[in-house]
């Protein structure tokens, strides 16, 4: 029994409320437990210099997290003039999960600004954050297709995040704070609707593991996101 | 007639869902009209240098937009390594406008950061955060009280904020972003319950204003104030 | 009578020397009693990537102090990488005061750069600066018009403006450092030659105050800018 | 056959000097092919602010490539005001990966600092210079055993990493530059001499990759980490 | 005949208004023909963290230039968020040329703060802030001894500056802007009264130049600092 | 006797490794006793800002240290977010001295960047760096005119630096560390092959110095770049 009355293998509650914000092209409010990400996505209309002229469009990621989110107050990136370590690599992690499912060469020369900002922190923000700024994606390329300014859904793929670890020696799925501050082993995956996996980050954080215990880890990381992409379906589609 | 329908006195409608975030002693979400504004309130037991050896507290504010909160994506302030400007107005006012119905001698030697994260700007934020963050201050204060942090309730007065305009000669409440783009006159107003006046702000943004122009705003934020103190009384009271 | 011996509605004295930089299109030296602050206007001959291609001008302002103007000796911002929130309020308030008399239309595709160095200070250095700058801003323009590069003058009004507060209970204009810092209730006024407001700033700092009060220092600020823009005409024109 | 002539399972030739820099308490430069990277540790007898009282030492790790270490010159992060997010995460993972093998309460309370200085960059820089530094962690740690300031030494593991690909369908190890570029899926793996995980980071790059793929290169990865293991042995106690 | 009409070893006329500013313990206004130049001196009772328990004071100078101090205005270092090169580099020269005249063993621990703001160039202001901060450094010692903060005056020499150039092939001194622009050579000297050398920085900005063309500038600069040296005296003691 | 044994006038052992790094068009390995520079030259196709149009090239050049060169930890410039002035001051020093030996106007549109990177630190490391970042620029061109990117050389002189100070009373050339942290007076000198000056720049560290000792350090300077240029000769043409 986990300390939340769950089994190994299961899943915190998600809930993903669309349309979230009335500016951006698409935007949701993604709850999974305790955590809460506003993902929003928004078109500039030209991409960054390195890709100018290369007639195709790019996926960028920014992550935050609310000085109130956590339990200590977390002072704000912009006062000590330096994004946080964790937050770049966080919003980089997003940024490319993202662009592995788009065909950037059919976006046109624009940009899709993903944002997202943790309002509320119990674990698992970065997969949480993965998972709904994909349904924000797609509301905002679904729009995109109904105005014509694109063609057709660059969407090649769903995708969706979770975290797995170890604690106290067994493997445990979709980790809460508490947990994951206990965890020996912390990983994330990331993997498509077909159990492809398009990111794996896997850290010893108390001590090394071994492929065992990444094998288990690696099958209930594929289980579940199954299971949160048939979620991201019905939410979007059903 | 407004054109969103309202009469030129007229509030839009004001919404405060206290305990917004679990982690703060005191925390808001507080909707005016399409307007949505998170503030927290956290204690953090340290004085800053200056009032060190003070045997005081201290009271201050931060201010942020989230990216999607606007409709053009308004970008980071970490990723320019400055704040902008009107941002850095923004939180001094709030922080001001707080510490001026707090009897800092009662709170002990520590801080109280107020955050207000607008996740959607449609005008008013500025006085919305004020009118917000004063609720979540309060209920923050009680926490404090009733853990025998603080022996009693250091707060002096109630206080709100809203804005007046002059659009089209007419002098108007609580503008939403497009009345408040066209005004000739901006005003911020900050008042405690009985009518007085805590901070008064006004601005010809297109033209100069007399005098008259200035009591009839007075009047109108007057009026309006009391109001939303009366808002402010029963969520917290109620 | 006051600390340095004045009547409640006596300014001091003011000296406002032209042509005080050689490089500058225009430059002033004002002295508001002890208060000293040196306002050049500087051309370039372009506008900020907002208004490109909007056929108007721009007028922007900057304000620091320098190190050796205060008491305590004020630390430059660029070593802290970051403008003080003070200043950027300050530098704000003066541009805002001084396109408010402008016709950006007639400038030319231009920026009119206004920069205000206190090199000493005793209270009301914002207000020296509006008007001080007024005057540099006049002599730059002038300057313009004799060369033919703008074919009229684009000043639309002259603006003043000055301090008024409550200092014992009592409203007082032009406050200097002591009782600035002792002040109740302090406003920043700044008005046109017709008595008119361009913009206000009133801050209970110790206690809030009523309307009263309000009325009270708008008198006392809206007969002391009078006098004001009387000087500067002499300044000027006389 | 790779491009360089390489079997899919060939390591680059492996150089480490050790003793490289007179200053540091260890220090080597690593040559892996024409990847090379400088590695320092050296001791600082204070430890941050979040372990201050904790009776244990701390390891931390900085990166970064010299301008010309890239065909085309890479400006520096100091200019930029900011660290590039690559450059953080890789020396996040170093960090981690060096203390996952060291006993930080056997260190007393300092720090060691790692420094990894790329000069020339051929693909691999940041698993060479975990690799590297290992050895100089190594060095500095046995000098502070010789010099009685830690009893015994506070190493648990030796570590080292590498990388393996899957390039046109084909799982290769320790990519060189160009190979990297191409590379379908890429993953960094840090291990144990016991074939321990410490962290593995995989990314799909051009397309998500089955767990058939992740076991080859797995398997792959840890073959070779055990034969970069056995060069530091020998390199440090042969 | 120089542009200006001076003869070759001519310095410029020099003016220097002691007590300028009134908050600082030193402070002067120093005019070498157009060039003008505030300098003060403030004491801080501390000293930086690498002189803390060795028993004695520092010295140490920040140079900066007012926007309208130049032709073209002269943008503000604090909005790159980086001291200019040339700013760095003139700033650590006045302090160690002060420094150099100083026993600092005599201060106690306390930091004297050089300020030296440009409010108007024309050529030498890195040398007409070494010859006036050195009074106001005189002044504020002074004041000092007489407050009995120091037991006797710590100043072991007397020290001015100025600088040499080659123009056209022939050696001048004391170069104003424009002269200095089309130097082939540019020497700044700083001396004591006793004709030694405190710091010479030569440079062959158009052209290498040879040792008889440094003797001569040598004779040259030695000449004119005996008078500069001549002109603080009188100034201070006279 | 100097404290390596080395005799007043001698330099230390000077070894230069060519094509050092694989990238640069140029680069070497300096090395002077235990100071070891790394030094890269490197074409960027396009000039600063203020060049653009002039059909002239530029030179410009970086300097740092790693942080294991010195004994302390050096902490890097990226982390404060600003660069340290003495390094502000190095790299403007080795950019003056080789653009003052290229004729600009021969390159073409193009920038020479010239990174020197200190690896190992035991005094000189300026001068080492611009003795060889002469050969590794040197490298370059040839380079550039072996491929026609230049039709011929636009070098216009040899030019080598090296450093002379005064200790103990004593004249000596080439100080090693320990010597120069002690020494009364430190001088940098830059010369060309004809026993020109490009730059000299001498400071009194512990006393002021007299004409007479100033000429020694002279003679002694020249004495050795002579021998300083005819080793580069020999490296480059020998």
């Amino acid at each position: 029994m986990r300390i939340d009355g769950r089994k190994k293998n299961e899943l915190r509650p998600m809930a993903v409320t669309r349309n979230y914000i009335k500016h951006a092209q698409g935007s949701v409010l993604i709850e999974v437990g305790d955590t809460k990400v506003i993902c929003t996505a928004m078109i500039e209309e030209k991409v960054p210099p390195f890709l100018k002229g290369h007639k195709q469009g790019w996926v960028t990621a920014e992550y935050e997290m609310l000085p109130g989110s956590t339990n200590t107050r977390k002072s704000r990136d912009r006062n000590r003039g330096k994004i946080d370590g964790r937050t770049m690599e966080i919003q980089r992690l997003i940024g490319r999960s993202l662009r592995s499912v788009i065909d950037l060469s059919k976006l046109g020369e624009r940009t899709l600004w993903i944002d997202c900002d943790v309002i509320q922190a119990d674990g698992g923000t970065r997969t949480a954050a993965i998972t709904g700024s994909f349904v924000a994606l797609h509301d905002a390329l679904s729009n995109m297709v109904n105005k014509g300014m694109v063609k057709e859904m660059p969407i090649t793929n769903f995708v969706a995040a979770t975290s797995v670890g170890i604690h106290q020696g067994e493997p445990l799925v979709d980790l809460c704070y508490e947990e994951d501050s206990n965890a020996e082993v912390d990983m994330n995956m990331v993997m498509t609707e077909k159990g492809e996996i398009i990111e794996i980050q896997g850290t010893g954080e108390e001590r090394p593991f071994s492929k065992q215990e990444l094998e288990k880890m690696l099958a209930l990381g594929e289980e579940s996101i199954k299971k949160i992409i048939d979620f991201q379906k019905e939410t979007l589609l059903g």
